[in-house]
């Protein structure tokens, strides 16, 4: 079978999305699993629960691309139409299916709840579809072939889609012959997006049409994805290295890791990988590195713990550090950050220790002091190095930016050792 | 001017939102800021950074609503094309605005940068357009009028489009006699989505169509929303207040709050006008407790500081949880918790404490206390109270209805002072 380039719409069905009341978590994890299966999603829309929009829509996206994947509007109450919708679309008819009536007696025996009219419902599909079952709830997925198209529908309910993604994938693979498909991620930091594309304006005139280079910059750090789409899988890989080579030596600077994952993750596989423990002092940040950094399971290998002083009395109750100092040089000050990051080492015993101070604003700014001035430190048993920087107005990106930075700080750190 | 149902479509620009790499939030944030102005969201369309693409979905949603709100494509880079797209479709040239440029300059000057060639481009816009400044980056927003009809495009960097919400509701609320409406928002905690939809089945059939309620479960609250929008003012507020006055009597026994406010900032309120100051001591939540609460500007007021005791060692270093107990009643224990809570109220000198110790999981739980199994107290000078909760096996989810547990009881031990 020849290879190629299958592309997806995402529909999303939903009053709820469209007032705001809910992010659309639901297109992002279908993207990822089509992304991985080598589909590209052309395009996501997210319109509301009436019958009238949905037909249109359909008749729209079915004309341009292979596969439609629709979520929402399949539980029981007024506003679900999708089936309805679905049925009218490819002139089908409901049907009972056996297999799901008995998965929706036995999922409501579990729960001690009867079988309800409408709850019976749920075992009605169109007679065009094959039944993707449902895991963590009623209303089973439906798989709709037509010549070389398909037409997805799962219910919105998150946990209720991504139990069925996987199944989907497989079937999709299974199905259709994609093009081959590399990713290669860069992450920088110490380098704005706009600094960067002015440098790598040479290599991207360079790049094939089917090699493609991202740039997704987040609370201070660059992530770079180059990635290529082609047929022909030897190509792809020979020029996917040749390029991913020139980019690492346009880059060397700035980065510090070859894959698409979380700082605060790398920094935990590093310090378990070293035996290594660690704690932050957190003024500004209030808590939200440490929140970062114990995101992630395990986190308790290597993590100790936290002193969040958000006043000067904490800081010299708790962290001990020295009153005069503090009054002299002011909290947001290097002396203080330091003393800081070395109290908090040995107060709770750890090999390293970051501490930040600054002004998150939008209030306590001062001519000499801005809102946004913050200072990091980084120590261990011997040393300790802190830096200033100005990081905007924005109390959530002072912060945010404050803790990336951190985090790369303590990173560096334990790299260089 | 007659009143109209006024409609918009959001068209977000970016292929990281096909990739499933970022969760589009902006779409959230800007469907929330038009509902609240009366601005009926029909669609939200994502779409990557390819002229075509763009071009041919402009000229499809210019024809279906008033008002296209575009977010990103408007950096520096070279798949940044929404300009370029703009010129072509509405037939107009770049031009160089002083103003803009000004603000560029002071900004790099601020950020000690240089001002690059590429970086000047963005001081080029539409002639067609007015400017929406950008109190947080470079690029401005558009604002684009053609009879009726609007176009707005700003970045897709959310801090930078949150920044000019604002401005741009103003406007359109200037620019257009939308219909009237009222929202009312009721906080509850303690009953689940399922249970209160089957007891106020009753009260929705009674509802007219012009009302709406909304379900908004999130973290262990529920937030119910009664939505009303109509042409003739005094009609719609009879209504709203009648069945607002029923749902408050149906819901009372849960509802402690009637905004649509984020706990954290509902306490810090109350704990502000009360002139009380509070602390937390956290474990598993890894400070996330602390860092919600300093989310909020103004929090130094009230909140003196955390300890994060993420190992047993930083729970009786620090914390000085007696060692003797916390080796016979394990960490996730009434005994340990209300230590936390007494000993974290001394430490940090506030009138008010809570603390959390629990098993976030993936792993760490036995059969005595499983995965999920938390602790929470809340304390002042006078008493501790604690309670055990079980929230389940997904760590994030564990973590986040612990804190807003926390935040709720402790809410609750000051209203009840």
């Amino acid at each position: 079978m020849q290879k190629e380039n299958i592309q997806a719409i995402i529909v999303n069905i939903g009053d709820e999305l469209l007032i705001g009341q809910v992010v659309n978590t639901n297109a992002t994890v279908i993207a990822e699993a089509l992304h991985k299966t080598n589909i590209q999603v052309k395009e996501v829309v997210t319109i509301g629960d009436d019958k009238n929009a949905i037909l249109s829509l359909l008749q729209r996206v079915w004309e341009e691309c292979h596969i439609v994947f629709i979520t929402g509007g399949l539980g029981t109450t007024n506003d679900d139409i999708t089936k309805a919708c679905i049925c009218e679309f490819f002139n089908s008819q409901l049907q009972e299916r056996p297999e799901v009536l008995k998965h929706i007696e036995h999922l409501r025996k579990e729960r001690g709840l009867c079988l309800s009219d409408s709850v019976r419902t749920q075992a009605m599909l169109p007679e065009c579809c094959q039944v993707i079952s449902n895991k963590h709830g009623l209303a089973p997925g439906m798989w709709i072939e037509k010549q070389n198209k398909l037409l997805l529908a799962t219910p919105g309910v998150p946990s209720e889609l991504m139990g069925m993604l996987e199944e989907i994938c497989q079937k999709i693979k299974q199905k259709y012959q994609t093009w081959h498909k590399i990713d290669k991620h860069f992450k920088l930091m110490g380098i704005s997006e706009s600094l960067l594309s002015d440098k790598l304006q040479d290599f991207e005139r360079q790049l094939p049409t089917y090699i493609k280079l991202a740039y997704l910059p987040k609370m201070g750090i660059v992530n770079l994805r180059l990635s290529g789409s082609h047929a022909d899988k030897d190509l792809l890989e020979k020029e996917m290295n040749f390029f991913a080579d020139k980019l690492k030596e346009a880059t060397q600077d700035y980065t510090f890791a070859f894959e698409d994952t979380d700082l605060a993750l790398l920094l935990g596989r590093l310090l378990r990988e070293k035996g290594y423990t660690m704690a932050t002092a957190e003024s500004c940040t209030g808590g939200l590195i440490a929140s970062q950094i114990t995101a992630f399971a395990g986190a308790s290998d290597y993590f100790k713990g936290s002193i969040v002083a958000y006043s000067n009395e904490t800081k010299y109750n708790v962290l001990h550090v020295d009153k005069q100092v503090l009054e002299t040089q002011g909290a947001v000050s290097q002396e203080v950050v330091c003393l800081m990051a070395k109290n908090v080492l040995k107060l709770l015993n750890v090999d390293f220790s970051v501490a930040v101070s600054g002004i998150a604003g939008p209030s306590g700014g001062t001519p000499q002091k801005p809102v946004g001035t913050v200072w990091i430190a980084v120590a261990n048993k011997n040393e300790c190095t802190a830096q200033c920087f100005h990081f905007g107005t924005h109390r959530k990106t002072v912060t945010e930016r404050t803790t990336q930075m951190a985090l790369y700080m303590l990173y560096r750190l334990i790299i260089n050792q």
